[in-house]
């Protein structure tokens, strides 16, 4: 499955909460290797965790998908210990392109980051195995 | 300085080419670690290494800034082993926000992605140490 | 009311069709005028109908707010003589910031358009009237 | 050529001061009916005047290009009676998409809006006039 083949998704320690056409819910903890040098999470890993739901949710159909353009906005620190969540939620599907609104959110269950991502669907096909693509 | 202390920049191997008032220029190689499902890097270490050439040349004037928004686009894959830099410019500077554009850079020299990031001046203000922010 | 005093807002025909605090919903017809060299419309209509759902959306709590910053994303071509809406959802209010997502939708019912905002909340207050910011 | 067939272009106003393969500048000034409640000019005129600069510099060789995805930040006020810049600058360019960068400059030479936007390469050709493309 694709989660199995993406080592940092991995390192950065993401579970699948749920997986289904088109959207996913990804859960993941803050650890102080992913701090930055105002001790909260450098802002590489909120985008990171996003565009790892992006790639999961957009790629359910088995049609490869590649994020081109993504747009983040980090609105509260997410602290070392804590855990987080990303909710990804498909605006908009056509044979090219997709879009993608994925918010993440934090242990008080408020918005943190929000994260708007758009790919470009190859047109190669994989299979689909357990919901999840396989390579 | 602010490189010091920012665990997540170490642990991608991140270095300072060049810093000055508004602008800097960073390395970093990827490893296996960083790469995603295609074997490619994660598109969060790009935005990462991104992040970080905002942070280290919007705090160059000794004033807190933080990120809020930010775009991103992934135009080439980053290989593993594959040396790349981060290319900051400023585009504008006002008392509140500042922008900045910034080019991750590959081996061939080609332009493999795109950040455009928003900074909010906080107003706080911290020492400068050899063109870097302490803490 | 804001809308009165918008003059660039009459000149596209915005009608306002539901109007809330954080939402509103708004709706115009495409004119020849509007149309680009593709005879479809101009992509700065359906963002100048976004930003001004943007606008009045979160002027709604009778401090003043300006859009910083905005992603647009195309979808469909929008014709001249099509009637589309704007539908504005608040994501996140802060302090000095919220964030808002906007769709424009066709005739057909499609997203034809996807608009992601930023409002930077100024702290000078308005007074409102009939749910709108007066000035 | 493509801005004689644009009728909203030809409404703002806009003038070609230069076009080159990848590259155009254009002009217009801010006039009443194109301002809004706060008595500037409304957000989606800036826009439009860097989506016709995106589409001008990117169709000057001769392959249908789109706007798909663009992200503005509005920094300063546009008045009434001011006379506008738009400068665009090629970031990158591939077979399917090429990335534009925008400056909107006021009258004081200042960077008033950045807009940072992405083109999808149709693969259709027109034929180019004078520099620009005829339809």
């Amino acid at each position: 499955m694709m989660m199995d083949r993406d080592a940092f998704s991995q390192w950065m320690g993401i579970e699948i909460l749920s997986i289904k056409k088109g959207s996913v819910e990804l859960q993941m903890t803050i650890t102080e290797v992913m701090t930055n040098g105002f001790k909260i999470a450098h802002g590489g890993i909120a985008y990171s965790l996003a565009d790892s739901a992006l790639a999961f949710s957009s790629n359910t159909y088995g049609i490869q998908s590649v994020t081109i353009e993504s747009t983040m906005s980090h609105i509260k620190p997410l602290k070392e210990g804590e855990t987080i969540k990303a909710v990804a939620k498909e605006l908009q599907l056509s044979g090219k392109f997709g879009r993608y609104l994925i918010e993440i959110i934090n242990e008080k269950n408020e918005v943190a980051a929000v994260f708007y991502g758009t790919v470009f669907r190859t047109g190669k096909e994989w299979i689909i195995d357990n919901g999840q693509p396989t390579q």
